[in-house]
């Protein structure tokens, strides 16, 4: 089963390093992984997708709560939630066809173009993992030269009451 | 100065702990990481931003280029190119008012609600760094609860033949 987790964790040399390692020495592959700035200064936000069994998961959890520069685990799996991701996409393009075409699927998407060219464009689209997926396999045959993806990141609803009725 | 290194990697286990390790062993801290899948199966695609200066940058490039799981590093920040990041904002917004203000402004910048309830909503943004840290700020007076970031995803923009002018 797909878990995800948030982390907050100091952001202090060698920190993520131990977090990266605790995962590899157990066996567990990191599907994404995202850290950036939170709202404090010096505390970093970890979002990583991994997979395995839930006790497993559990007991991960468990060990990264312990260490002392880790302020809080989440398992965001376990309440409603929002799962986003941002996927960059480069097309060679160079006829005003394709792109015209590449242009109208990007719209269905809500996607939007951030480059545009002579020789092509960038579109930049977010949405959940199968979603932005899609967009990216629609849009191959009109020549995807470069795919970049965010990874992951995931945030409990405003109304986490009803959480107990799982999943979003 | 600040760095986006941009990095092709077999998925495997360990691998990117290695990739992390090897910064921090030096001293170099991550301001921020995206991993996710490629366009290739079994291959990630690792976005890293660092700072300090260009020669020690060369050469953990260098090093990284040399790992036998290590397929491309490129130094996006040497090239045109699209940065973007894509930032989740939770407000405890309990006023019809104020939902209206959070929704207005972040209507201004381009983003958009993903989850709304009476509570609150979340509202997911994107744009370059600079972007989605202003709106976050500008959404603090509404009762900002949760940030969450995605780190920075980069790419070389389509046209590169007029990329020695230099920077985006």
């Amino acid at each position: 089963m797909r878990h995800t987790l948030s982390i907050l964790v100091e952001n202090r040399f060698g920190e993520l390093s131990r977090i990266v390692g605790l995962f590899s020495a157990r066996g567990f592959n990191i599907e994404s992984l995202s850290v950036a700035e939170s709202m404090e200064p010096d505390v970093s936000r970890v979002t990583l997708v991994t997979t395995g069994n839930e006790h497993a998961i559990e007991q991960i959890a468990r060990q990264l709560d312990k260490q002392v520069r880790v302020l809080v685990v989440e398992q965001v799996t376990e309440v409603k939630h929002v799962e986003r991701e941002l996927m960059l996409i480069k097309l060679r393009a160079d006829s005003g066809e394709q792109r015209h075409k590449a242009l109208s699927l990007a719209l269905l998407f809500g996607a939007r173009a951030v480059d545009l060219s002579a020789d092509g464009l960038i579109i930049e689209a977010t949405g959940e993992w199968e979603q932005v997926n899609a967009l990216g396999e629609m849009l191959k045959p009109l020549g995807v030269v470069e795919i970049v993806r965010s990874g992951r990141v995931a945030m409990s609803k405003v109304s986490r009451e009803s959480s107990e009725s799982g999943g979003q």
